[in-house]
């Protein structure tokens, strides 16, 4: 499938960083419309999203979940070759996006192509949805998407998001879930003072400290199925004038916690409020929720897509709910079961961003096979 | 003794902001001399010190102990009248320094010539020290004098120090000793990784809370004779990127500790360094000695000075031990008896720095009567 060489780097010349799309959905929607794909352009402000079915709503619903958007490039000089414009040196395609995931998107397409052309009256019905703003806020991307999709009743059985999941040959680990990841901004106060005067002060930094170590050292849970321990990670802490004989007067603490689906983002906030208000502190935190835990277990997606993989790299693959936050999260309360496929990530969000050209033209073969194992339909 | 007055103008129109003497020093040279006192400038760097002395060394000695230098006055329009010019309003006399000291320093001169006029033979020795560089480093000082005169076997048996040591009432506080003050910058190592994947960072804020919450909340003594118990502060803090995903490789504490005669900085030093220590902690600790405490036991000064007091009050002074640190650190070391007795503090360091008129007046007799005391010399 040497087309999804040439649509990939199509999409790498545009340069969609967040919330730009740059033409990557129009190009792809026209081509998808020729496929016989419904496609409605759904924007939200800044930002351009693409929904595209074919099929009818009753029987299974499969989508493709992918994004167009991709971070920053950073200084040209930075890069070997421009990273608006593919090139391929000794079999690899380098450009931003080529793994973080124009080449999964470029993959869906061809993909779908292929499954309508081999099977023009499939039952059940494929769809692909694609945001520009997957990298950036998330606010008005598949987050208000699958708002949408909650008011009109859209039902989706089946979610494959192209992420760049494969960590050192393709298809070498199957995401199965991600944690959820919360953030509080704790504001502890105190009463500023002089360091020779300390009763007449009151020292956030020492009134916290042993709230801090709770935090801190609170072992929340076990772990959940194959998700690690919730944990509790302090990434800034800050209070002081400067001056060394001035008692701070207030003491700001960053905090992010990554949680499995043992908790949710507002039994945490109650537990946490709860451990810092044990302490007899003046305090508030702000908090901001990133998104909830989800997890697919054993069933039909889990068990077509470890087949897939496992007979094309010749060993199952590792299933893992590690690593940072996806769009899934927002698909996955629709009830919806998601596993995220895709290339190798070790170049992404970084200069000389890449995918081997080997990888990216099997990758509409796997995505094939899933949508043919799900959709009940032998291989032609 | 109105002419307390007129110098201490004189000396507030000289912009002596650290660690200009602005010809503070020159002028009282002059004065000093033609009272028969030998005069010493010693400058080390850009600070100047003058030491004048009067009476054959065999004697004891009588050391008063001042600074022409002055903090800087902040902008002019914060002032109701210009900081150098010195303008009495109601009975009140406005400008930076009029307080701390140059009030006091006019005193001493007005004093010690008094004093001369009345026993020109008079027995032991009086000497007075007077620095530019009080208010900043207090380096090239008295901390640097002291050190030549520890050198030269200079004997000073009693020190009494000008700072503003009044709270309310002229002489309703004599200050008996000072506590000492040492500052750590403390630095943690850890491991910088992403919030994501704790097990592949170490991050120095939790792995310092339990050593910080044990140094904050440790009681370091009960107190010494009138001096309050050690104390230990944090007063700034700092870990973090910024970004609320990262992890931290460092974490920077300052704390600073003020600290009675039970400790010495050494010894503090070698209590914090174990407690870190004791907690398996990749650490340093930058110490800064700013100065060893020092305590006036009973005796001839003490008692001397509280009689003056207390006729001039009608009432005996507290004896206390609080507040910052004064440049009588330096001297108490060479086994001198060390005290302070000055006008009320509560302008010094701010906008409007001022001092009564009459507490102005009362003040060259104060001294004169305290060193009348100490060289056994009856009221004429």
């Amino acid at each position: 499938m040497a087309d999804v060489l040439e649509l990939a780097k199509e999409l790498i010349r545009r340069p969609s960083v967040t919330p730009e799309d740059a033409g990557c959905q129009q190009l792809i929607a026209s081509r998808l419309q020729r496929a016989g794909f419904a496609c409605e352009h759904m924007r939200f402000g800044a930002v351009g999203n693409l929904y595209a079915t074919r099929g009818a709503p009753g029987g299974p619903t499969l989508l493709l979940l992918g994004h167009t958007d991709v971070v920053p490039p950073g200084p040209r000089s930075d890069w070997a070759s421009d990273p608006f414009e593919p090139e391929v040196r000794d079999g690899v395609l380098y450009g931003r996006g080529a793994a973080d995931m124009k080449g999964s998107v470029a993959a869906f397409v061809v993909a779908a192509e292929r499954f309508v052309a081999e099977y023009p009256d499939h039952p059940g019905r494929l769809a692909i949805l694609l945001t520009s703003d997957e990298e950036g806020d998330a606010i008005d991307g598949v987050r208000r998407v699958a708002r949408e999709f909650a008011a009109r009743g859209e039902r989706i059985d089946w979610c494959i998001t192209g992420e760049p999941s494969s960590t050192s040959r393709l298809g070498d680990l199957l995401r199965v879930g991600r944690r959820g990841s919360l953030t509080g901004t704790l504001r502890v106060r105190g009463v500023q003072g002089h360091v020779a005067y300390p009763d007449q002060a009151r020292n956030p930094i020492h009134q916290a400290l042993p709230a801090l170590d709770e935090l801190a050292s609170r072992r929340w849970d076990e772990g959940y199925e194959s998700f690690p321990p919730t944990s509790l990670q302090m990434s800034n802490i800050e209070a002081g004038t400067g001056a060394s004989n001035v008692i701070p007067g207030e003491l700001r603490v960053v905090f992010n916690l990554r949680y499995n689906p043992h908790w949710d983002a507002d039994r945490l906030v109650a537990e946490c409020e709860r451990m810092l208000g044990s302490h007899g502190l003046d305090f508030e935190v702000g908090w901001h929720r990133s998104g909830e835990p989800y997890y697919t277990p054993e069933g039909p997606l889990r068990a077509a897509a470890r087949e897939v993989l496992a007979s094309h790299a010749g060993a199952p693959p590792e299933e893992s709910t590690g690593g940072g936050t996806s769009d899934a999260r927002f698909i996955a309360p629709l009830g919806t079961q998601c596993i995220e496929v895709g290339p190798v990530n070790a170049s992404i969000h970084k200069v000389d961003e890449n995918v081997a050209v080997a990888d990216l033209e099997r990758l509409p073969g796997l995505y094939l096979e899933m949508i043919r194992k799900l959709l009940s339909l032998p291989p032609t």
